[in-house]
């Protein structure tokens, strides 16, 4: 049977589910407006670690560990892991995989490496590769902060359009298994999409367009209206690049501004200023792990479609005046 | 049907066929040992692109271009694209797959990347899920060398037991429909290792211990001995890594000296100096696309194992003196 359905989505035959989830954020992500819902909330930057990309580390380990424990299994269950993470060659994701020994593939999609991770995760075990798979991201906003832009202790003033790198991890535990968990039913796997915006740091602006193609792609294939699902998130559109993507699909004749929301714009309270929103791997990661999914458990939630944003560009690119490439994967989980 | 074999490997039940491979390199390894086989030689390290890792980017679009046309498809048959890189954020990558417009999914395992696409790439299409995948990565000496380690104008002295990044791109056309095609039949997913080594240097002993926990792993897994097949390749152990996986796997009692070679000491002469031999992205993915495929396809050559090497360490995880994490994941190719 082919499961692709029109040119770019996947229609799983037997969805897996998602057996449990688990978060851990910063002290700044702590204060926000999850803080009810997240697993651990760090009480400093550094979580005990000697760097922030440690802290990185040991955040996705603490992550991933906890699903599984949550989900009543061990390790020794897990067939598969599959993670990323913001920092150069996967550094936090790397470090922390270590320790877990479990059989690993690496993946990069910048932010949108959560949908990734969830994606390829359904594939695996929809196609009958194992029982179960473990997939998480992370990121930590002073090891990104130093990384992508200045050191932290210089106290660059930052412009309005930028967004706040979420200092957390989130990791859910898929498995094969019919239950009555929430299951992943389709997804559609993005392109890359660049339209030539080249500030690096107004991201959400040069992500919606990412977001609008694959969404759009998404109704296209499988015949879903947007009125289908109780809720469509993106990652990290940010203030900005939210309302870009509510009038890009005005402009195709959809509204999507009543069961639209960002991860970016669900994290932080007004009053913390975080100027755009919240951004990385996290932002998506932390509101599904800690938020989306226990709904859903609960019965709050039914037909979810979650669209992870990524921009691709690298200081490099950048430096090299370089365009933002874009890509967006969106992933439906349903009840 | 449970597709897992053993522990950590998978069973095709429908085994994807490479339906073309591709391959272009730099001028210094087009004087190399395998001359003959590229599809591409370089005049210069920069191809015509005001970058080095401009450069690395057009080769991989190059490369999988390539690849497309010689199965005699179009770029619109390709299902999914699945790459990635040894830059930052994967830029030679994402700036190559931008104008290639096809879905695609990032992939980091370092240079056991071209093995791990390899890997997706089939359980993409075992599964269900499309009929083509395109699979390729890339890497380039003077962006790996400047990122790594020094501007390349400084002309630092290199440690006998370094390698040297080969500048080059390979990519594999797999395709779900049989034929008299390779056929990409098993596969064993590697657990992260860290043997505790820390010199960044000194890749190929850092490596070695994965390439030998997964080939000892496949062997449990698929009951497979080394003699099984005609030929055994890792990707980038170089002089030193390979002669030290021959002695771990003699220490387990099995002898592979007769029928393993590594693609890092595959590329230069010896006269060229590039060291302990080859390493990158490019160094098994050029070996594979560029000679072992056609050899298969040739009829010289029926039973092959594959095992992609992959070490995990940044820059900054270096200089946060950690030692190196490796990956090595094996697939077999068969007639």
């Amino acid at each position: 049977m082919n499961k692709k359905h029109g040119k770019q989505s996947i229609v799983f035959a037997s969805p897996p589910q998602v057996a449990a989830a688990a978060t851990i954020v910063g002290p700044m992500e702590g204060e926000g407006l999850l803080a009810a819902y997240y697993d651990k909330i760090l009480e400093d930057n550094s979580g005990d670690q000697d760097s922030w990309e440690k802290c990185e580390s040991y955040m996705i380990e603490w992550a991933m560990s906890t699903a599984v424990k949550k989900s009543g299994l061990t390790l020794e269950d897990v067939d598969y892991i599959l993670a990323g993470d913001l920092l150069n060659q996967l550094m936090a994701t790397h470090f922390a995989i270590r320790s877990l020994g479990r059989p690993f593939l690496g993946l990069y999609g910048a932010c949108s490496t959560m949908a990734e991770s969830l994606i390829v995760g359904a594939i695996l075990l929809d196609g009958g590769f194992g029982g179960h798979v473990l997939a998480g991201v992370s990121s930590h906003h002073d090891a990104a902060e130093r990384q992508y832009r200045f050191p932290t202790e210089l106290g660059v003033q930052r412009p309005p359009v930028t967004q706040w790198t979420v200092t957390g991890a989130g990791a859910v535990l898929l498995k094969a298994m019919a239950g009555n968990d929430p299951r992943v039913t389709t997804a559609t796997i993005g392109k890359v999409v660049d339209v030539g915006l080249k500030d690096p740091n107004a991201m959400g602006p040069a992500m919606a367009p990412a977001a609008a193609e694959t969404l759009w792609q998404h109704i296209q294939d499988t015949g879903r209206q947007p009125a289908y699902y109780d809720l469509i998130v993106t990652g990290d559109l940010g203030v900005v690049g939210k309302t870009l993507l509510i009038q890009v699909m005005q402009e195709k004749g959809l509204d999507i501004s009543a069961n639209y929301q960002d991860c970016g714009c669900m994290i932080y309270r007004e009053e913390q200023d975080s100027h755009a929103g919240a951004s990385g791997c996290a932002s998506s990661a932390v509101v599904l792990c800690s938020h989306l999914i226990p709904q859903m458990k609960a019965g709050k939630l039914n037909k979810l479609l979650f669209i992870g944003t990524g921009s691709l560009h690298s200081t490099t690119s950048y430096q090299q005046k370089e365009s933002i490439p874009c890509i967006a994967h969106a992933v439906s989980l349903e009840m």
